[in-house]
């Protein structure tokens, strides 16, 4: 195999890149100065050796713990469980929520085999277990399995936490937290409710 | 910057991936075992390093020569122009050429200033000078600037070679003429030929 095709195979694995595509991506670089390929390059290395899941949030970092967790102006006692890191992004960007995250890790999907113990439930629980939490938002996205996440978490959580809400169905329905607009997502945070 | 930031930022450099797909893509690559990213980052120093324009040409390749040049069943006497190394992948599927081809490295177009002197014009007129040519297929895109380009190609190889010839414009198979532009319905009628 050449190594234009291994490079194409691998950019082809990548989620939305087909082969001919891959293959597009790949006579463009050679088309740029080498340096294009090697900074690239470097930067999928450094993001293979150097990143890491916070040991508190899961949230990607270079440190033990990432920025918003080392935060101390971050309300410790209101977390935001999402079900992946990208998500953390998008609710940033809307600028409305001042307390931490956590990171599920996706969400419980009986029929592709996921359940709880793929996600990280049971080190949100250990996390508000501790007395310190007041409140955990739950902002799975608002599909049939973020939902049925939901429910799971406010079943497991209730017991050490005083609220356990949802955020509001601004969102549309079937859509993806990740590419929410900042008005929505502030929208969906303001007006969240208990969960019943 | 972080990492993460940086891996993004240089995948949104990449022609038809933005801000939000390169983001997407780091999160998916970090979601993977990290031996992904290692490939992906190998793969592309190696493209950095061993692939260069093939000295006669110009496709890219690992050897001074590349595997169709150095294929002695390909008819040296027929050269096929095109534009950009990914057509050769395009023809070569279509399995109706067994010729040699020559990237041009791009197209004539002095809005852009690309001039004959950016491309590889010059190399392949001595590559034709030879006398060994018989044909030259110019076989550039049938846009403004790939028709004058062929038409400069034209001028330039007419005197060292018996025959250039330019790729039939007309009517894609198992397109809808209903559907077809104007200007390829005015072309493929202009270039009507008799029903055997």
């Amino acid at each position: 195999m050449s190594v234009i095709d291994e490079l194409a195979g691998e950019l082809s694995k990548l989620p939305g890149i087909g082969r001919k595509t891959a293959l597009r991506l790949t006579y463009h670089l050679l088309k740029q100065p080498r340096e294009r390929s090697i900074r690239l390059a470097r930067a999928l290395e450094t993001l293979a050796e150097r990143v890491h899941p916070c040991q508190t949030c899961f949230n990607p970092t270079e440190d033990a713990e990432c920025a918003i967790c080392r935060d101390p102006r971050r309300d410790a006692a209101v977390l935001c469980a999402v079900e992946e890191a990208a998500d953390i992004g998008a609710i940033e960007r809307a600028g409305e929520f001042r307390g931490r995250y956590h990171v599920l890790g996706g969400r419980i999907s009986p029929l592709d085999g996921v359940g709880p113990e793929d996600l990280t439930v049971s080190e949100l629980e250990r996390r508000v277990a501790g007395g310190a939490v007041t409140e955990v938002i739950v902002a799975t996205n608002p599909s049939v399995e973020g939902e049925a996440t939901a429910l799971y978490l406010q079943q497991v959580l209730a017991p050490h936490v005083a609220r356990v809400t949802r955020i509001a169905r601004g969102l549309p329905v079937g859509g993806d937290l990740e590419y929410a607009d900042g008005i929505t997502i502030a929208q969906a945070l303001s007006a969240r409710r208990e969960m019943p």
